[in-house]
């Protein structure tokens, strides 16, 4: 498939060539899929760190999911028709050793061997919450309150090559989503916002929120998107990195009873549980970070170096599974998260 | 593609049966794809901190590279030809509107969708290994000593559907890389099978080493793995799990000078260098743990608790670049890693 390569802007180009150079990023051979050094890691682990003390304090229960799902959640959830160009498939090999010859041959020639593949039933991990409804809904009626879970920093992928450093093809988002009571899940939103606000300003970034909507696919999409921004659904904590905009560092999401209908969530009472999620793009915080600071933590401004290193050594151990002691509609086209 | 299920024995199927009910995995609706529970990522990042520890010291660099890989890697690797039966492709969508409705409706029925699927360049990553080759030869030659990479716990992935708890698809493997001189290299390798051993017996586990070769398809493979045993490249560490036969819960793999030739890694001398990878698969050894010493953690041995406490807790702060100080070959099959 000749992917089109988005076209970014000079100014993004020279800040992926200088995080390659300083051994931060390590080309991967195609845009948007990266390796990283110990000093870029390192600050992803602590803004993580910094992430999960907080959902820990409020009760959050630790799950964690691998980059690969079963399709047939993807088809369910809505995601392979509202994202059909953002979303990858697995597919195999299930022929024979003839096949399997032509196959080894095609390869080594770097030829097309496209045909000698067929589907399999899984797909990319395309955002961290897709699994974590099935897996709550499994396990029957919310307690009162409703749960929080933390997924950690979930592989995630979409398929945009681009050669903007802070657009990846896979890239970790470190989500955590709110399934309860209406009331109590637009209220958790609305103050995880707030939180992802201060977090960000606290390390020194210039983070504004704004109202947002997800990248539907083609001239359906347009709509969905309109009715997504006007219902409020989503908003979007925003930084400036390279390029002429400032770039999407965080997302909060509020879904209303869009999965809850779709996975059966269920409230103590029987009625249909809300749901909501909030995203940090880890790698675009860690990015937002080395282009205001400068690409040397170490040198970075005492007061910032501190928060991270104590978020660091406040071992992260996980929580056990807590259940959330707090209180308690619509519908639109399933978001991307 | 209709997934042929690896028939089990059914002990392995009871004990699935168990970590699904206990809440250490969570069932992902497709064999061999589970999220894991806060108890079993304890264990798992207790055993990581372990590895990680020894290879500080031994002064390793750390790496991380996400879950995927540019094909035309893979293929150079020799990956795609020698394991077609275990390698994941990632197929996208790249259609109109008009196919993009049809997909979408597909989708929601659960029907075929295939035909608007393209192949990409991007392959699911099979070991953690792959990336690190290319990344270190693009840096030019060794210095003297060469060097031992830290990759931490890469997700990779194997299509091979299974309802034993410990055959995932999807899964993470903490590897250790190391490149340098043949005798060197060799020497490490015995090193750390040895340290292997000693950190999974200090676990409380009944491993035993034992002379191994990767499953490689088909009649020309049976050759391929005959050869890779008798030329002794790859070694196991087995602990029974569940099933008749013991489980491979690590790796210790001799490449001699095969990915020192693919991808032009040199020595200060200009000679090849050789390579050896060594791989825990973090998964198994946490079942290995939960099968040998019961379900709840917390009533596990007091020595075993202990050990993995102190790992845990002696914060595994990534190193920085570090060059060994240490003191230069044949030809084989391409190993699975």
């Amino acid at each position: 498939m000749p992917s089109e390569i988005r076209v970014d802007s000079p100014d993004q180009e020279r800040f992926l060539r200088e995080l390659l150079d300083a051994g931060l990023l390590i080309d991967g051979g195609t845009p948007g899929v990266y390796g990283h050094g110990a000093a870029f890691e390192r600050v992803r682990a602590a803004f993580a760190a910094l992430v999960t003390a907080e959902a820990r304090a409020a009760g959050a229960v630790s799950l964690t999911f691998p980059p690969i799902i079963a399709r047939d959640k993807l088809e369910t959830a809505g995601y392979v028709g509202n994202f059909p160009h953002l979303a990858g498939t697995i597919f195999g090999f299930d022929g024979s050793e003839t096949e399997a010859r032509t196959l080894r041959e095609r390869a080594a020639a770097h030829e097309d061997w496209s045909e000698l593949q067929s589907q399999t039933d899984l797909m990319l991990l395309p955002a961290g919450c897709y699994p974590v409804y099935p897996a709550v809904a499994a396990r029957g009626p919310l307690d009162p309150g409703g749960v929080l879970v933390d997924i950690g920093a979930a592989w995630v992928f979409r398929h945009e090559p681009s050669l903007d450093p802070a657009r990846r093809q896979s890239f970790r988002m470190h989500e955590l989503v709110r399934i309860g009571e209406a009331e109590a899940v637009a209220a958790w939103r609305a103050d995880w916002a707030q939180r992802g606000v201060r977090m960000l300003r606290g390390l020194g970034l210039d983070a504004e929120l704004e109202n947002a909507s997800d990248p539907f696919f083609g001239r359906a999409g347009r709509l969905l998107a309109a009715s997504q921004s006007a219902e409020d659904l989503k908003w979007e904590l925003v930084v400036p990195i390279a390029g002429p905009e400032p770039t999407a560092c965080a997302s909060f999401n509020y879904h209303l009873d869009r999965f809850g209908e779709t996975w059966g969530l269920r409230l103590a009472d029987g009625t249909t549980a809300h749901t909501a999620c909030i995203g940090f793009g880890q790698e675009r915080v860690v990015a937002a970070l080395l282009r205001t600071h400068g690409l040397e933590p170490e040198r970075w401004p005492d007061e910032i170096r501190a928060r991270l290193d104590a978020a660091l050594s406040a071992d992260p151990e996980p929580a056990g599974v807590t259940w959330l002691d707090t209180d308690a509609t619509t519908n639109a086209a399933t978001p991307a998260c």
